[in-house]
């Protein structure tokens, strides 16, 4: 998440630059409580304006506020390109894409029809958000649980796989089964479907096995599901336990070869033998 | 939790005060134990007033029995005022306060219809009950357990706003996807509202993607919930293993080789032999 | 798991008393066997008599079954009180409650309709299938199990108790919100039951919100009992740590004091600092 | 998963199986990424048509893909056989006999209606992916969940079996209790689906509860389900870590103070500081 743009030299410029990329004056900070507001705003209106009946009353305040959004948001873009170190560097970053994404589909909803519901990506400007507490903790904490994440990556993958195969061979077991009952399961694919919402443990009931043959093999699944559900639990535990005490304890360093990573027991140094 | 009154001098007011805010004594017990129990037939009733053919047939009974109780919490709340050496701290206090509202809702029903209903806020009245068991061991865990929570808070903050972000971009796409299928997309938050009941993994069922890009978009969402859901109780876990090993541990390191972690029974070091 | 029976001195009750109360012999252990085909046969029986098309297909063949079934496990019954030492031990323990459930609801189906179905307590007899294992290591297993469960109990407790004030609540403010939707919430009681049904992440789909308010505090309690749901796991994990690792360390014992329970790492012993 | 096959001296045949079997080579890698393409491409075509639509418009180019398919299969089974130096060996092995299933269902499709369907057998073909990435990490990962899950195999034998007793007791019960209800619960063994379908989570809500005494049970069923789940979790979340850390940790204990555990990058002992 470091910030990918350089600083700019020229006063204007630094202070835009300061305001609109940073969280640590009390005006940069005012902009970006101000922004989330305004993405928030702008995520309710597009949710509102799906809503027949309120859309038919408050249609046209949906529109112009839309527009003042956009205008706003613009304003904003452009103003980041201006006073940025190194514009293609931003416009090509993630949150510089997002950023664009932001104000396009406004502007396409004048020849597109339906695209202004595109606007929800605004959503993902959201992430901001963390700027903000950039001084609290919550960037640690979502450090630690991104790096449990990639280091149960293989894991997970390897779990999923085995997942899928049986939730295909499931599913086309099911469809021979209560292909004929006309309980839903009209197709593989949809079999399949039905055998992800059952191992998930969704369970919608929109399609449901009424053949006894049928409802014994998915209680089977259920109950493989089941055990099976703990495994990607037991996988992210682990990896979270492991990067909570790798960020807790990696605070020695040894004074002899500056090294880290000691164990909380340690005496001595397990790099160069040197004593703690 | 701790009392927030000064204990009264006066000889009656010491007396009631043992009794009614203390739980050490006989008599404290035994008014605990049938506060408990007026509590949970109070709430009992205002179930039961909601069952139309109960209420009908015993419908008199429930009122006699609702204005008993409430007179009864009404004299218990004077007392309470009475007795206590700092009113306005009591009134004020977060235990005060519920105890107001669990006798309002009578009175003000007498003029507006339905409040009786507020009624069932005495359930959280029940958190009394943790007072009788005060010299068991539930208090320090459920110490533990808040503790645990607390320090997993910023890290369940991170998550779900993550999670909040898939589910209004998902709810969007779902509603684009689906909206004239007459499926129960009707609008965006109520594709989020389904989105929240499939990732969750409660699944209803009353609103049920019938589209093949819609089941094959939700049997992705599924899969992503399911691993997802891991992370949380990663979260608790860690964080539970850890308040636990503090709660456990004693803190007392050894006079002879300095070294922590003890259990709570040793009576000697167990790295050095020398005596705690 | 005591056997609480004393052996008995007469030579033919003692090989009787090996045959049926011990498994060690091979003689003990094909009457085990036998006895788990027997109690299985008998829940299939009582199973498939419910079924309609096949009860009047085969009935009059279960109706024998199920007389040949009783009479052994009377046989099996009235042989148990011959052998053992102390009958009147035998026949109020465990087992011998559970022995004689097994036989009486079939001789009460001639007085009682409807009171066959009780057999199914027979399923509680499948316990007895630890005991051919006795030599493997389930019985060690379902040992960490349980000590896992009896060490995290209070914490469930304190946990449901916080569940259910919730559930309480949330319950009695949808009969409030949903009550005259016609979407099922028709009582308190039974909008305890939806409460539960979503906090639990079942979710059937029999009662389900329909008004935005209602759909948008039931998204609410969701995504709380999807945080909530990680706390019983996380408890149990611990305790189940714990008890994992008691069994598997506490092989050295302190040469001096003879006590047991030191960690891994311990050079010395905690309780008398005698050398391990 | 060690190759059953040994190696032939015949450089054809050797040429031929080092393509085939083995994946080090840049054509053996080829060939395999070409296999898997050809195994899913083939469960696609099986997938689209079971979907009748699709079926009606591309029926004739599915068969035709199909059979070259078929035609690929059995060229490469014909090969492997021809190349192995054992044939016998492999056509017994676990991959020899997987591989014949994925050729004879088609075969068999001539004489057989409906046995086409056998093809999704091929799914576990895609076991054979595991073979390219042979030389990353993602076989020690499964071999570590693998581990894992045999580890916990009692436990989880012990945890089901108490969990199954449950079901079937609950499942009897319910049909006492809603038998007559109309609500599903026709038949003992449908009992028993509906309480494998409700303690699993899944709740399809084909089968519900109508009466109160109904669901104030299955609101039991439902809360002990919740606490239960956690077992599965926390056995697992135990064996993984034990698992994990196992194959984290080298096995060398320190030649000079003896103690082990040190972490698999330790030069020197963390205790005593000599030289591993």
């Amino acid at each position: 998440m470091k910030s990918p743009e350089a600083k700019p030299v020229d006063p204007l410029k630094r202070r835009i630059h300061t305001i609109i990329f940073e969280a640590d004056t009390a005006a940069g900070k005012a902009f970006d409580v101000g922004l989330l507001i305004l993405i928030i705003l702008s995520i309710v209106v597009v949710m509102l304006e799906s809503v027949v009946p309120i859309d038919q009353k408050y249609g046209h305040i949906f529109d112009v506020l839309e527009w003042v959004i956009t205008a706003l948001f613009t304003l904003e873009y452009i103003l980041r390109i201006y006073s940025v170190g190194n514009p293609w560097k931003y416009i090509f970053s993630f949150y510089g894409i997002i950023d664009l994404l932001a104000v396009l589909p406004s502007y396409l909803s004048l020849f597109v029809q339906g695209s202004q519901y595109l606007m929800t990506i605004r959503a993902i400007r959201l992430l901001r958000v963390f700027r903000i507490f950039k001084l609290g903790n919550y960037l640690m904490e979502s450090h630690i649980l991104i790096q449990a994440l990639r280091a149960s990556r293989t894991k997970i993958i390897v779990f999923l796989g085995a997942v899928m195969t049986v939730v295909v061979v499931v599913g086309t077991t099911m469809y021979l089964v209560e292909g004929n009952a006309g309980s839903g399961f009209d197709s593989i694919p949809r079999s399949i479907y039905w055998a992800i919402v059952t191992v998930t443990t969704v369970g919608y009931g929109d399609i449901a096995p009424v053949t006894p043959l049928g409802q014994f093999l998915s209680a089977t699944l259920m109950v493989m599901g089941y055990g099976v559900l703990a495994v990607p639990t037991g996988i992210v535990s682990v990896e979270l336990a492991h990067a909570d005490r790798q960020a807790k304890l990696n605070t020695i360093s040894c004074p002899h070869c500056s090294r880290e990573g000691h164990d909380e027991d340690a005496d001595f140094c397990k790099f160069c033998g040197y004593k703690l």
